[in-house]
């Protein structure tokens, strides 16, 4: 198939890799020309324009930072909705807040082009070893129709809904996820201060009503899970600048829908707080160092 | 095995019964009448105070609401401490703070007689089929020794560490508890308030990074899990008042350990506000309610 | 002078008005007929349009709900910007992000056009009486252009710095508003819980540490101070929905700044659970029953 | 008067010599020999234990660091209840929780001693100057006979209500002024990340419904208030254990009396973790640190 692929940063890079190992052509943009000149040495066509990328696409992709370049991507003169023809799919990978893709998709809608929202998780590890998860919005026959390419870059495609209601089910998922690491953060440090043995304390929480995935596959405590970020250093996970970015789209989110999120406001100043204080770069767990004396 | 048991109360009364069940005699101690008519009619030998109950005993059981009571069961004049033998093991299975634990404990020492502190999950059903879990603070041979008689009373027998630990297992784990349950509340009402369907939601975080007890078990939306408290009107699970005790002997803990957990007292303080509102009733579940509209 | 004025809602009508008294003539915009009506009646000149009103005039001056319509009535094809001549000064009443009135300001600075902003306080009553305060933005020349305009609507004419710092003074006072008010609601419920009389309890904060303006002039516990608006059923004052707005643009600013606020955050979390229980429409200070048992 | 003065901390060793000063003969005790040796060359009795201490005295006056040690000065078996006389007023000026002076007069009461609580506020400049301000919990009748040798050691004395309300009064003020000043730290820092002059943002709080004695009079913004701790460094004002301790009394008074303080319990945990990172000992303003990039 011809895919037009647009955004080559840390994640989209290795999608596009896996696409183009997957038998796709490519045509790819990006304002950054090293990620140009690395994907075209894979065999991707170097295009000048998120436009000039879809010209003849079958398919178009995109992977951006944030809504700003969503909107420019897709809106600009020289954007996706100015080259795509009608009735071409279109699968936005961005996390982004749900009310841009909402209106992005819209106007693709009034030029008779279908826009899915898809964001991921699972990392650059993930994107690498094609096993992310892709959480689609879409209708049931465009999710249909990108299913098996997203397939290719992705373990787990689930369906949530119409368009936006992917990044929605990623918000509300991160958001939790968020409160649950500072959650298992203090659980862990008061039973440390209080004179538990933390194994013996995220042994009894993993087997009891406390139990999460922050607890049982990434607890924050170093040395109690030997694959988790905190036994190494709190490098190579998810990071806290990931994160915050992640509950600033949630709590904004719920501000536009009305809707409370005490826990959730709090989680993002206290991850606002460890970016303060120039730890922004860890994993998102190192955020149990807040309930910690400085070493 | 002759135990005194020392209060009869929705938890006591069970355990009591699953111990005479075993084969055990049992001289028990109360301040209800009532209860302790009825544990007479199962065998048991009424006592006239917890001085009395522990005439003979081989072993003291006191399971009691809080620590004032736990306090003067075994200190005061006509108290445990007044009459145990030397050597004979005494557990309580009362929730109460680590300190006070640790206060009784080391005047039973001063005796000659080991205290054991073993607080329980599973409430009142996990009290009457025979399946609490026990979190055992003792030492290893104390432990050794309680072992059989706990397993006559629930199902997973946990040892934390030294005498105090049990509690703080148990507080730990609770105060993550409730962080959490907020946390999946939170997450769903925002998802409903945005447009997912709670139950693809749900399925998201279930199978995600969002993964906890409090979503895929106790999940407080209606409708999402059948056997959960949320799909019967809040009732039968695990009491609001319940999980606001615990988070005071969380944070109550922490301000003597110096040890910050600000979730944990935005927890506290939202279940008692909960409580004010005349909710305090229900499931601790229901939380969720004060992220919905007043229906 | 000739002065176009846009936007005549709650606050823009009875600025308009003083306006007008004071001997000015007004060219007038706003979307509702109504308004613009009553504007006729009291001698204003009707617009069709943002761009109709500023044609010939010497100052413009807008007063809009949100930065969406300031946006659109500067930024439009039909705007402010595409038809207000090279030197004359434009003042933005409304309350708004920081970073829009930025954005628009170099707009209008790069057609030669000097944008400062000026929002306000003191509500209707003070837009009514002439009393409100104006926060400005601006350059000192502009300043001194502007200060005799604004003082013929307002008693109170600070300039914060260059444009845009009227909206900074204007969120960060606004926030710790909104944290003291809760604050001195925790407090005087606190107190009568504990059983001091509400009275007693509010005379010892307001000559001591704790007072402040929500304590002394605005208590939000009925019968304190018999001009606050808890003195008569939460009416007349700032309204919660006001409140919540404000909140939301000082932790969207905080946000785009990196910059944690926690009980900024919270407060704003608790006037949204305020607004979901459908108590938005009363005086913010309505947020203390929160704190108490429902009636 | 014959007084006994029991406590000779860093407050209780002025607030004794002003007594002293005053023409009051002084039997004093303490459990530090230093303290006790610096009073008797002021002229005081230097006494063996609070009984000791209390014999003949017209009016006992106690000053202590916490609940455990008036406790036990009152109720010890070489306590205050054992010797002193019927018909003796006694007033305790510690900062404690509301529900152990209740306890603690109720048993003076029931040997025909009346008990005033009379926390103050001030700090040790204060009571070395005489110019404390004592909140007192008394009947009118005794807060009658107390007040003029109060007055001796400050210079407002607030009759509050019945035993307890002084302490109630207190913590209820504290928790307030507690959450002010992050209030006001979030704001300022705030408005400094946006880019307003902070002197200007702190003259528009001043004189806006912001105002607060924690902005106007304590700013914790260097340089802003030339008097304030934060323009010497954060010494010498309201040590933030102090602070700390209050906000414990509050939260745990609000736990019994089952009354939310969401704002409090947060404000709490923020002044632990400032004790943890090891800043405890500053004056409880540099709170605002929390809010700034790391020096």
């Amino acid at each position: 198939m011809l895919i037009a692929f647009i955004g080559l940063g840390n994640m989209g890079a290795p999608m596009a890799r896996n696409l183009l190992a997957a038998g796709h052509a490519l045509r790819v943009f990006d304002v950054n020309e090293a990620a140009l000149g690395a994907a075209a040495e894979q065999g991707a066509k170097i295009c000048t324009s998120p436009k000039d990328a879809v010209l003849e696409a079958e398919l178009v992709i995109t992977m951006l930072p944030a809504a700003a370049h969503v909107r420019s991507v897709y809106l600009n003169a020289d954007g996706v909705l100015a080259g795509i023809a009608r009735g071409v799919p279109a699968v936005d990978c961005s996390t982004i807040d749900p009310a841009t893709v909402r209106e992005v998709a819209a106007k693709a809608a009034a030029q008779g082009v279908r826009l899915a929202d898809a964001p991921v998780s699972g990392g650059t590890g993930g994107a690498q070893a094609g096993t992310l998860t892709f959480m689609v919005g879409a209708s049931a026959e465009l999710f249909a129709q990108l299913q098996p390419v997203l397939a290719q870059m992705g373990r787990n495609i689930v369906h949530c809904g119409d368009v936006g209601t992917g990044q929605i089910a990623k918000i509300c998922n991160n958001m939790l996820l968020g409160i649950s690491m500072i959650g298992v953060s203090e659980a862990m440090a008061l039973g440390a201060a209080l004179g538990i043995d933390t194994g013996v304390l995220a042994g009894v929480i993993n087997s009891s009503t406390g139990r999460c995935w922050s607890s049982d596959t990434c607890n924050p405590w170093p040395g109690i899970v030997e694959t988790a970020p905190a036994s190494r250093g709190y490098t190579g996970g998810f990071g806290a600048e990931l994160m915050l970015k992640d509950l600033g789209l949630a709590t904004e989110a719920a501000r536009q829908a009305r809707q409370p999120v005490i826990l959730g406001a709090v989680a993002q100043q206290l991850f606002q707080a460890m970016s303060l204080r120039g730890e922004g770069g860890k994993d998102f767990s190192a955020i149990v160092d807040s309930y910690r004396k400085p070493r």
